[in-house]
Parts: structure tokens; C-alpha cells; sequence
């Protein structure tokens, strides 16, 4: 049941997951670790978000009734240990191909949520959660800083993707594919366009903490 | 049903609710954040506890519930993004607020946790941890010294109205209304007492760490 | 029910939790926390990894179910607070005696796992999350660099107990006794070698970092 509803995605997932782990690895482990570390890292940051997700949703946790994907994460997380010189040099391939991942996995999630009688703006807090929480939590355990204090647009296009795509939901609700696949363009492009030109927020959106040291 | 239980208190909820969001801000927002890091930092202070109570009693999440809290706390967070010079001139009385919220969301937790099974000490523990857990999140993910590792007497007050809650409601089960008032009151009592007063613990029950960096 | 599951090991378990709380304070605190502190890292270590697991694999929270080992680790806190000076002489002791606890946990989690019906490869990561969660948590909130920072041998030996203990069970399903003692044998013998000789993972087991800071 469960597998089925995953199915038609699950190729894109398959490698989604994978490329999670990776980039896990290349963003978060330090020199030093050991494999198991690197292995924790890879793993926290493909299946943090997911799994904080359905805990709130009161959903099975994805990972467990799909144990493919811990099987997966971990052969990439090792495959990123021993050939890290490789995947720096393939580093921006492999974020356009993280955009995918998020994009995807985002759609899920909406999907997810909404399938168990939640509402569409909960659906779409559930898909930015899955996509940002796994980084923030290899950020904490590996202390480098995280996305909230970094002005990297990573969780915008999350939000647009998914405000955009409960709005066509519920104007096009028998257009699913086309739903689909416009949510999940509309995340690759923008933050696809964020890695390429280093975009962030205008500067009157950035905080001037004036007395934030108090 | 859970809607109508909040109800009375219901007013004040969503006052504290955006208190929590702005002093969340106010404490944990650094120099340069963006505005989407600024909101995130407000729904964690805002949501972080009653969402792990919630996930640890096995309770629907209570935003999920009444996602009006959720529009609450995001323009909260946004207000004092704008307006942080004003809040900062009423930080003080902010704090008096926060105080007050705190002290009914423990006692919010209280009922919540007791109303489902489980035991007086349960309780105040899932008081205690709706108090403190969102602060202590925001600074982790602000990577700002967490109430752990501070003097302020912040969790005490509450750990001490909720003991004094669930004594009252065993002695005086009909006196609802007076139950809850005074347990609020000893909380916003001690709390704006240590407010105003720098109160800390007695150095005889501070940590000698004379090994501890071991 | 719940409680009769873990009546044979309940001294065992009890004396872990204690010993969790009390190397967790040790291993935690930082000069001039406050004895409300000293707690919470006491009984974030102690509970932290089962709590997690609990709320992943969808079961009542242990400690919830058992309360007494929260006034335990309360009480075995706040004793390693006022005897700090005490319990770092027999620190080397004492670190045994937590191998032995998370060895006995690993193998506690393991059991309630399969017993919900999930697989032996969850059950493996269910004894590892409950083994090692506690002190992440607990370095995160004390702000100390976590397990996955350093290159302890900590993490591994509850790795190998916990597949070991899962094949001996399809193997020899009839011989509970003989594969707890196995596996709880393995764990503390792997976990005291490590200790004793300050074991790592070989060199080539440690991520070599060249860009990791980009």
C-alpha cells in the first residue's frame, strides 16, 4: 500500500536519497571522523527531515517501512568517504541534482500529509520541513553553521514549490502529473538559479540586530 | 472537542503564543539572518515544546490542531523582525508577557497530559518541557549559550507551579478555577521576581566542575 | 505487561540508568551550571536515545511507563553533583559499569522491536539509537563536541552486539539466554578493550577533509 504510493517516484527517490547522503558527507563531516561518523552524517542528513515529519504527522517513519533507503544512503555515504576527491570535483552537478531530491521529496510530503486529512497548509510546513531539517540537524552534530545562519536560498523555493503547488491542487485537482512536475520544476529552477548566482534575500530582509548581543 | 478544551484560555494562548514568538526573535536572532531564518527562530520558540510534550504523550500536535497559532507566531516573527527597535525598548515588559505565557502553558500542559492518563509527575514533567524546550531549541539552532548552560532562573519557577498545580488538584479537585489561578500566579510571581532581581541559584548549587573539562 | 517485559533485567536496567545519569553529569557539566542543569543533563543522557526510539517505533515512551527510573536518574544526578570530587576517582569504574548498562539496553531495545514486529535490521538500528543518543544530546545542549566529533570507539561495539545478537536469534531461536549473555559479553568486552587501550578506527578510516571546508 504504502510502497505503492511511492512507487512511480521511487527511481527519482532511490537516487534522491542517495545524493542526500552525499552531499551530507561533502557539507558536513570534518577531517578526522571516523567512518562511522561520516556514515551518521550521511544518514541524519537523508533521513532527518522525513523522519521528523512523520513523527509530527503521526505517519509510520518512512525509512522503516522502506528500509532500501538505509541501505542506499549508507553504500553512498561510504561511497563518499573514500572518494571524496571525486565528488568535489562533481560538486555542483551533485547539488543541481540535490534541487531534484528536495524538489521531489517535497511533492511527496505534500502528498503524504495531505493524503492522511491534513490541511494543504499544513502539507506544505511538512514539505519544507522535510526538506530543510536534515541539514540543520548534520549542521548541529558536525557544529558548522547551519542554514538558519546562512543566507542561502535553500528553503525558499521549498515554500514557493509547495504554496504553488496545494494552489493547483485545488484549482486543477484532476491535473496530478502536471501538478507534479510544475512543483517540482518551479523548486529546481529557483534554487538552481540560487547556486548559480549565489542569490540570497535583498538586504531589507536581513536582520539588523541592533541590540540582539544583549 | 481538543478546540473547546483550549477555549477559555484561548485569548491568552494566542497572546502568549506571539509573545513567545517575539521575545524568541529578540533573544535568538543574530546580526544578518534572513527573514525566512527570523521566522524559523520564532515558530521553534513559539512550537518546540508543546510539539515534543505532544510527541512524547502521543497527543495530536496541538499547531496542527489550531494552525491559527502558526499565522499568529509568523507575523509576530515578522512584526519584530521590522520593528525590533521598538520591542527592544519594551524588552523588559515583553519578558513580564513571556512570563505569563509560560506559566499558562504549563498549566495548559498540565490538564492536557492528566486528561489523557497519565500520572501527576508525567505532568509536570510535560509542563516543564513546553516551558523550556522551544527556547533551548532556538538556541542550539542559533548557536547561542542554551538556559543549560545559564543562571537564569527560568525553568524553576515553572517546575515549582506545576508541583504545586497538581498538589491542589489533588487536595482541592473542584476548585478548578482557583487551582489554575494560583498556580499561574507562582509562576509569573517567582519568574518576574527573578526578572527584576537577577535572581540565580545559591552558589552552594552551582556545578564545581573541578574536573569536568576532563 | 510492559513492565513484566523488563522484570528479569529491571536491577540491571535500574543500575544503568543510574550510572547513565551520574557519567553523564560527569561527562556533561560545565562549571557553574546550576544543580537545575546538572539534572537535565543527567536525565537528558539517561533517557535521551530511548526516548527517541520509543517515538520512532510508535511505542509508549519507557520512562513514562516505568516512572521510577526518572526519580533514579534524578537522584543519581543530583548525588553526582554534591560528590563530584567522589565519583571522578572511580571514573574508569564507572565507565565500565555504562558499558555494561548500554550493552543490557541494546540488547532491552532489540527485543521491544522485534516484539512490535519490526525487522532485525531496525531492531539493530533501534539498540544503536538508544545507545547513542543520550550523549549527543546531552554534548549538544552542553555545548561539547558530540561522539560524531570525536573518534571514541563508542558507537561500534553496539553496532556489532546488536548484529550479532539478531543472527544468533534466527540461528538459535530457542537459546535466549545463551545469546543475551552473547551479546551483552560482546559489547562490554569491545567497549572495556576500547576504553582500556584508547582504540580508534585505523587511519584510513578517518575522513581525510581535503576541501571539507569549502
Amino acid at each position: 500500500m504504502s510502497l505503492a504510493l511511492f512507487a512511480p517516484d521511487y527511481l527519482i527517490g532511490t537516487i534522491g536519497i542517495a545524493v542526500f547522503a552525499i552531499t551530507g558527507v561533502l557539507a558536513g563531516a570534518k577531517k578526522g571522523m571516523d567512518l562511522f561518523g561520516i556514515i551518521v552524517i550521511g544518514l541524519v542528513t537523508a533521513f532527518g527531515g522525513g523522519t521528523l515529519r512523520d513523527v509530527i504527522i503521526d505517519a509510520p517513519v518512512f525509512w522503516i517501512q522502506n528500509f532500501n533507503y538505509v541501505w542506499i544512503a549508507t553504500t553512498a555515504a561510504i561511497i563518499a568517504f573514500f572518494m571524496e576527491d571525486y565528488f568535489w570535483k562533481t560538486y555542483k552537478p551533485l547539488l543541481h541534482l540535490d534541487a531534484v531530491g528536495v524538489a521531489l521529496f517535497n511533492v511527496q510530503a505534500i502528498d503524504k500529509t495531505l493524503l492522511l486529512g491534513y490541511t494543504p497548509a499544513v502539507a506544505v510546513i511538512m514539505g519544507l520541513i522535510t526538506g530543510i531539517t536534515g541539514g540543520i540537524m548534520r549542521d548541529i552534530l558536525a557544529d558548522r553553521p547551519n542554514l538558519i545562519l546562512k543566507n542561502d536560498l535553500y528553503a525558499t523555493p521549498i515554500l514557493i514549490g509547495g504554496i504553488l503547488y496545494v494552489i493547483m491542487i485545488q484549482l486543477f485537482p484532476n491535473a496530478t502529473t502536471i501538478n507534479t512536475i510544475t512543483a517540482i520544476a518551479v523548486v529546481v529552477i529557483i534554487r538552481v538559479a540560487a547556486i548559480r548566482w549565489n542569490l540570497t534575500f535583498p538586504k531589507w530582509l536581513l536582520f539588523a540586530g541592533k541590540e540582539s548581543e544583549n
